[in-house]
């Protein structure tokens, strides 16, 4: 969010101030408190919101989209479109130009997080709602794939249940929403702090999220994180990183990693991405 | 290793410099290289050491008594008994006693850490053995069950794929013959980096050791550990800890934990257990 790079603004729009990123672990609860899909909701602006879902991580785009359409007009919400985008083309409609130049809120669901870049990355579509969200006139949330894509470095996917090795990981390009961040998705419930770690290695200038199910890291225009939800947001911090042997081992030799920094965050704890310091 | 109480030395002997711990992360290669195994042999004497095996953490002691007198036959070793201790009466034993008297290797086979302790803690046999081992005259092995006893405060059990919460893990006592560690064993194998933190949370003033399958910390008589093996051993020190709420959450709430120290360690690295920092 930090980093991204400006274009000299034509029509200043002075940011709401409830703007925010939200990175959720996956499988948020949809049913009974619904905690981070009404924090999406009132940070985009509760029922005067008007909310984007994007559905194209998944292979099931329609049922998806329907279903969070169906959750957020239940919350009130009455201007909402589903931008079902299965074309990369589909990134200039007009249509949905038109809504992305106007919503205060955009949804992205999980699925395939290679999927979801192969259709949005560098599009006009996404290069606007980038603009849009770093101007803090747009609430961005993405769920697990759509969580996956927020860093720069975007794990594509991998395998667990082994030791820390360069093999584990399969390593592309994200959409840098939050570029300094590698996040991994499902954390302690699918055992993936091997590869986020891989991950790591391999781009020791990052700071690796790791964020569980029902869980969500709120990042405020400040680079600050509040973890929402009912599991542990884990920052693995690279920053004094030694001992890093990923270019002098074979491809799925164990890795060595000393001295890296660790933070477990629950519910309304925070974070400092820039000052990498929890805050209390 | 370090802080147990010892007890005057009647008959002072000079510890051979060969022997040391070893704590195996479970799953240790028994077919082909079996560097770990070989690694107890050497540090235990070689061909001319006397190895006693105690098979009792687990349900089926003949069969795995007999694996392991196999393995270590085929090595050479021709003085080796099975220590097949069913009751606490046998760690009065004579014949036992006298064998541990005299062994220069001890292995603990996998099993169950409760019925492993449950059967040792405290008795003649293996107060004994913990004091010659101390003394650096016996190269003491443990295996999944058998490593998980070295500390003091024992992981006995738990379950994986949730956050970090004082619920998923239950918390024992060891045979202390490493009390600074808490060590959990088939580690990135079986997802327990949350338990793990979860023990640490509750014994903070701990070093967690986290040893992956066919991986071993070898540790020497000056808290130095070397790794040997195919995976990791994942150290997380909390000596810097802040934000812990296990005092004040309810046993299945998430946990806060600030500030750990974490080193992933491959085959040939080291580390000091006193000093808490990498070796060169």
């Amino acid at each position: 969010m930090l980093h991204i790079e400006t274009q000299p603004t034509q029509t200043p729009v002075s940011p709401p101030t409830t703007s925010a990123i939200l990175v959720i672990g996956g499988a948020e609860d949809k049913v009974h408190g619904r905690e981070i899909l009404r924090t999406f909701w009132r940070r985009a602006g509760g029922n005067a919101a008007r909310i984007a879902i994007v559905p194209s991580a998944s292979r099931e785009p329609t049922i998806i989209g329907e279903r969070y359409r169906s959750i957020f007009t239940n919350m009130g919400v009455r201007q909402l479109e589903v931008l079902d985008i299965r074309d990369r083309d589909q990134c200039e409609d007009d249509r949905y130009m038109k809504f992305v130049e106007t919503c205060t809120g955009t949804f992205l669901t999980g699925g395939d997080q290679l999927r979801l870049c192969a259709l949005l990355a560098d599009t006009p579509l996404m290069e606007r709602l980038r603009l849009r969200v770093q101007r803090g006139e747009v609430t961005l949330a993405g769920t697990s794939a759509g969580a996956a894509v927020m860093g720069h470095h975007m794990i594509a996917g991998g395998s667990s249940g082994e030791s820390p090795n360069r093999a584990l990981v399969d390593m592309a390009t994200g959409l840098g929403i939050i570029p300094e961040a590698i996040v991994d998705q499902h954390f302690h419930n699918r055992n993936r702090f091997a590869r986020l770690l891989s991950a790591l290695s391999m781009h020791p200038d990052r700071i690796g999220i790791g964020i569980d199910e029902d869980t969500c890291a709120v990042v405020e225009h400040d680079s600050s994180i509040e973890v929402v939800g009912r599991g542990t947001v884990t920052i693995v911090d690279p920053a004094k990183l030694s001992g890093n042997n990923c270019d002098r081992v074979g491809t799925s030799d164990p890795l060595s990693l000393h001295d890296l920094r660790l933070h477990v965050l629950c519910h309304g704890n925070r974070y400092h991405l820039r000052t990498r310091q929890p805050l209390s």
